[in-house]
């Protein structure tokens, strides 16, 4: 139901149901709001000791009601972001990792004090490369290029499934090289002796298919972060074009904007 | 179902499962595989007529079978991008406006070229700054700001939900401002006499949920990015925070990375 039909509805229904709307939709928004100031406050470890508060106080403290406590609680329990334990209260369960937007870096690079990244080579081999990527990559359409497909986990928890196509006179040496263990960024990096250049990335939100979401033990629908990515050596050769499924509850992206560039 | 177990299997269960598995598996890769290509190929207007090539040619194009385009085409239609009708083929349905990731840029202003914004001001007035809110913003805990809860539309559209918090000695000066039509960054620099500076932004994908969804006239659990920026003046004080839901389905965010800085 839209905002907009149970604002029409308002107007016209019985003044009860009217209320009743009314009241249920200024009940969810507050519910949302709290919910975004607790999911910041958890996800940056607010709550160190990985429980929260009492319902209780949390009204207290946001000047709500125990019901929009409840609601907004719910919110994030529905997040996967919290659980309520009888006889303890409300645990932090998720944990969600910060990944750069900031600098170029690999996931092991980026995510270095977090954990141990080992990446799990599901495919590997020559394609032909399709049009779109022979473009992007500037090889003849048709030639072969390196196709890889990894399953990144991090502390053996799966957080991507990235999808990688690289020149074959690069990628080709790529073959020999501990994949399991190591950033494709840093292996570019020595096999051509000169460093990254840049990347053209773009983000979205989106729905993950059901066998998506079965590689990444995430529950079907689930929300994932898709990074698109083309990645260019120091000189300006695109040499890395990156399709990226990240798990939506264990990731999040940051970094700085600024008015003037 | 997991992979690992599908691979468990592969060894264990009677050859004919096993292969069968193996089979089904590896043409869902190549579907999303295929799927990545394509998305990436209508969300950039390469199919400029609005019609995908015919399944027996995207086959021959991609050296695919018809099988793996049908349903690669499956998943982009899940995805709300395509829709197939009979006798035409399969159509381009959906749009995502890209968001520019590497400027500090009001909606209005980053969508300038694609259509009119528009704000449905949902809820505006002061409330007493919660803790996390006082603490970013450097307001004293429970003196007033101004919040505002914004939806907004591009071309009648919706695109996302805001909720704003503002001091209220910079905040207080918006509530007799054009809302509706103006970027509140815009209003933002009209009030202060300076320009933005920088913003710290993070961003997450996540499941709507069913209030959010409503709202937004999106799919109950549609993937939503979401957006929390703390905006600075350029003088360094933090005067907007901002916890941004955009519908997945209609943005795409996009810049460019540096490997140094």
């Amino acid at each position: 139901m839209s905002t907009d039909r149970i604002r029409d509805h308002a107007g016209q229904g019985a003044p009860t149901v009217a209320a009743h709307r009314a009241r249920r939709r200024l009940r969810a928004d507050r519910a949302r709001q709290l919910a975004d100031l607790l999911r910041r406050q958890l996800l940056t470890g607010a709550f160190a000791a990985g429980t929260l508060p009492h319902e209780s106080t949390l009204a207290a403290d946001y000047r709500a009601s125990r019901n929009t406590v409840r609601l907004a609680l719910d919110l994030l329990r529905a997040e996967g972001l919290v659980e309520r334990l009888p006889g303890v209260g409300t645990v932090v369960v998720a944990r969600k990792y910060p990944h750069g937007l900031d600098r170029l870096m690999g996931l092991a690079e980026t995510l270095r004090e977090h954990g141990r990244i080992s990446n799990e080579v599901r495919t590997m081999g020559p394609v032909p490369a399709p049009a779109p990527v022979a473009e992007r990559l500037r090889v003849a359409p048709g030639a072969d290029v390196l196709y890889i497909e990894r399953l990144r986990r991090l502390n053996g928890l799966p957080l991507s499934l990235d999808l990688t196509y690289l020149p074959w006179d690069i990628g080709g040496a790529l073959i020999g090289e501990d994949l399991e263990n190591t950033d494709i960024f840093r292996l570019l990096e020595g096999l051509t002796g000169q460093s990254l250049g840049h990347a053209e990335i773009s983000l979205e939100a989106v729905n993950a298919d059901t066998h998506s979401a079965a590689v990444l033990q995430a529950p079907q629908g689930a929300a994932v972060l898709m990074l698109e990515r083309l990645t260019h050596l120091a000189d300006g050769r695109p040499v890395d074009l990156e399709f990226i499924r990240f798990r939506g509850d264990r990731i999040t992206m940051s970094g700085l904007l600024h008015r003037s560039l």
